[in-house]
């Protein structure tokens, strides 16, 4: 399937799927289709869509799964918004949910994504082996809670009062930015009943490419205005919060990105040679992941 | 087990499975650690815990079975006591976290235990047969998303744009306290693989119970002052939320209880005599919801 093809499909399941068609409340409702019907680039549902794919689940299954991941995402993006974090005022180009429709109605539709997500794993994953749903089941746990996201969110909004190092830059963007990566790329690949050496390789993957994502957007948040970026920019700097290129300079990032790359791409080989139905990976590096953060980074 | 056996014995559990232990950030960490440690009466867990053991769960499981319950009801209190929600600052006779740590580590905390609560609860189903598995992420979905306690809570903050009726008011009950309540019984009980008339009766109860409590709960805000009560009182008056009392008046509540208390009776011993298994409902009717409930109600 191609992209363009795989976009759209996955722009329609996020609206099947969405709580939105439960929601009886006025403002619920709307904060619910603003956020399912405002896809940013899907790179994360993409990425599941593709392993479901290449991991034998079915179309319906393995959209679900994909929305499940993207659902996690708009929640946490809802929330990061809110006047008491990153007080922003745009998103993807347009008002925020909670200035259009009030904290209240964001906090309450961030939740019903959060209930969504986790019934939609829930039925993907129910015929499946225990084993596998008890992996899939500690991925989320960690993924989502103070170890991951939750974490990552807070020692962001704390960040003012650390020691402000490179060192906890990485850390927090490893938390927000790693953590939906995981969800992205080893969350959905448990379906494909990973070896040891490939979960080893999976991980070190998600590393990889969570960082080098974090890092082009502290680069883009540095150097873009508003307009380019589509979302409230040079916050990181007004607000204290970690920024990769505010703690080490704009060319050591840049440098950092490179490498980062070149590593992505060496695991994402090595995975390549070990079986062919990693072969999305491979794909997905080359058609979305290099450009974007080559784009900012150059 | 008697009944402050198994209280003392969820107050460890909810420390020992809370997401606090993972938290590094001290702000997040110290809204973990309040909200877990400082339990009300817990009726949503026993209730589960009673379930569990009746149903033949093991002692670590059903102990974690009723913590995920305890936690999705903590998630929901830090969240409706927020500046955008309720407004409240008291709580269990404490200020409320998000006075103490702060707005932002109020909704994080919330999410932690959310996640929590979804990772307990895939754990222990994950031996189970798939069609229970099925009918519990059914069930979690009805119960959390926007047909249950997110679109309550919605409804709830719209209620002043409402025709303030009181079936608006008991819609509202069903979605934020019956929710609860099915998670507390219908839930649990899908453990025991339930025929349907029993499922049947199970729903029932659930609705009775989950209005009797909160027309007990809207009584005595209503009637009560913030230091009998432990929270801030004549909140919905103030803030224009739905309470029967308000609706059609304190003695016609009273008289609503007392038949709502007559029903689940009723139910309560038709299940019990269908099996003995479901002896510890009746159990629980007398010595924890007909006090309570008619304490307020008398």
């Amino acid at each position: 399937m191609n992209s363009s093809a795989a976009y759209l499909r996955l722009c329609d399941a996020l609206m099947e799927n969405s709580p939105a068609l439960l929601a009886t409340d006025q403002l619920l409702r709307d904060t619910l289709t603003l956020s399912s019907g405002n896809p940013g680039k899907l790179i994360r549902a993409r990425l599941v869509l593709a392993a479901a794919d290449a991991h034998g689940l079915e179309e319906g299954p393995a959209e679900r799964l994909a929305c499940a991941v993207e659902y996690f995402h708009i929640a946490s993006l809802l929330l990061d918004d809110l006047p008491c974090m990153d007080d922003a005022w745009t998103r993807r180009g347009r008002p925020c949910a909670h200035k259009l429709y009030g904290e209240s109605s964001a906090i309450l539709g961030a939740l019903a994504f959060i209930n969504r997500a986790y019934a939609l794993t829930g039925f993907v994953f129910a015929s499946h082996p225990a084993e596998i749903r008890l992996q899939a089941t500690a991925c989320l746990d960690a993924c989502l809670g103070p170890a991951g996201l939750v974490g990552g969110q807070a020692a962001d909004l704390s960040f003012a009062q650390s020691d402000r190092s490179a060192r906890e830059v990485a850390m927090i963007a490893a938390r927000k930015t790693g953590s939906l990566f995981w969800l992205a790329v080893y969350f959905p690949a448990l379906l494909g009943a990973p070896s040891q050496k490939e979960l080893h390789a999976l991980k070190a993957l998600c590393v990889y490419w969570g960082l080098a994502y974090q890092a082009a957007d502290d680069l883009q948040d540095a150097l873009l205005n508003a307009f380019e970026s589509g979302k409230t920019a040079g916050r990181d700097r007004a607000l204290t919060r970690p920024n990769l290129a505010h703690a080490i300079g704009v060319p050591a990032t840049q440098a950092r990105i490179a490498r980062l790359m070149e590593q992505s791409r060496r695991v994402v080989e090595r995975l390549g040679a070990t079986s062919q139905r990693w072969g999305y990976l491979g794909g997905f590096h080359r058609e979305f992941v290099e450009p974007m953060v080559c784009a900012v980074a150059a």
